[in-house]
């Protein structure tokens, strides 16, 4: 590995002052910058484990497969992120599967599933590291559900900027989202995290103060 | 508290050992027994957030819980488990609520949100154990999406045992979860996995060799 490269674990892996040399040569030894095409499956059931990914750049998206080929996004992992659950099988609590692909081209540093599994059997402060990776996922999940299962606040959204972009006459809506919150009753955390899934999925772009109205029939078709 | 109390404690937290006098004594003395009557709303978005439960006797509920009322189980806790999203507002990697009803009346140790959150803060075994459990429920969470969603290994199991109980001309089906997975295609831990779900929803009684089918008519309406 190159000395950038462990810069780049060093810096994403915030249990790494708390490991032996032993534990540090031994991650670094077994990571490696891979770089995955856009669309390239990188992870389903039936591939081996292949460890933990630290995004350097590009995005990957986390999916759910059903048997009859059924996809549910659950979330996305981009750019200073690590994606634990292509290291599911060194967790034991995690008893699920997941399918990831690469959205766009991805540049990553793999971290083997064997080498991560000895640091966390050996060190707390990794195994919490990896738990606590885990659990914001959940939460990442939790919304997706939310999503899915609930189906209101992405449809009130997106009513709301379809109309707000009539009442204005433009593409582009200038309002903060403090200010659509209000406007919707809602809070702006809410506004925030769903604007921020809109702009994922290139239907809405968002800048200072303003909401750009990208793909109006996707937002049409979720109303 | 009681001694037999404490004994709990150390039986149910697998980081006591690694805790201070002082933690110890901290959590003893933030530790209650509380006695939940069935149907009892335990916590809710709006209730405080109560801190960690372990289940003495009785079961617990955890629901999502929709602007419009609707509700969703994702899973149950029961006696010898610990409950975690009672206390997820000491759980800074969790961004969600949801909500807790006892099933039955309840008999459970009740540590206060403070107090677990200070040694939480201090201790990175009391961390690593809160976020490995948290993981666990995401595992149960995972697995309750899959059944919601895609909705077939459950229709095809209960239809399964409706036909088979009419070939056997009786309730009591006599087929090992091995034996009923060949027969299905499927595998022996989704199965029992399933079957422990419909008994836990009262739908089947599960002994040895043997699954009898107590409510044909739920069974009958989810397939």
């Amino acid at each position: 590995m190159k000395e950038t490269e462990i810069s780049i674990l060093k810096d994403r892996l915030p249990f790494w002052n708390r490991l032996s040399s032993e534990e540090k040569l031994l991650l670094s030894q077994n990571a490696v910058s891979v770089l995955y095409d856009k669309h390239t499956a990188i992870h389903t059931a039936d591939f081996e484990c292949i460890g933990i990914l630290l995004v350097k750049s590009g995005t990957l998206r986390v999916y759910m497969l059903s048997e009859d080929g059924k996809e549910i996004t659950l979330y996305r992992i981009s750019s200073g992120d690590v994606c634990i659950l292509s290291a599911a099988c060194v967790l034991q609590a995690i008893t699920f599967d997941v399918c990831i692909d690469a959205v766009s081209d991805c540049d990553v540093i793999q971290i083997s599933s064997a080498a991560f599994s000895k640091v966390m059997g050996e060190n707390v402060y990794a195994e919490a590291f990896a738990y606590k990776l885990a659990t914001e996922r959940f939460s990442d999940v939790m919304w997706a559900m939310q999503q899915i299962l609930f189906m209101s606040f992405d449809r009130r959204l997106a009513t709301f900027l379809i109309d707000e972009s009539a009442a204005q006459g433009s593409e582009s809506i200038k309002m903060t989202h403090e200010e659509i919150a209000r406007m919707m009753g809602s809070a702006r955390e809410v506004v925030t995290r769903m604007l921020k899934y809109f702009s994922s999925e290139g239907w809405v772009e968002l800048s200072r103060g303003m909401v750009k109205i990208r793909d109006r029939e996707k937002l049409m078709e979720i109303i």
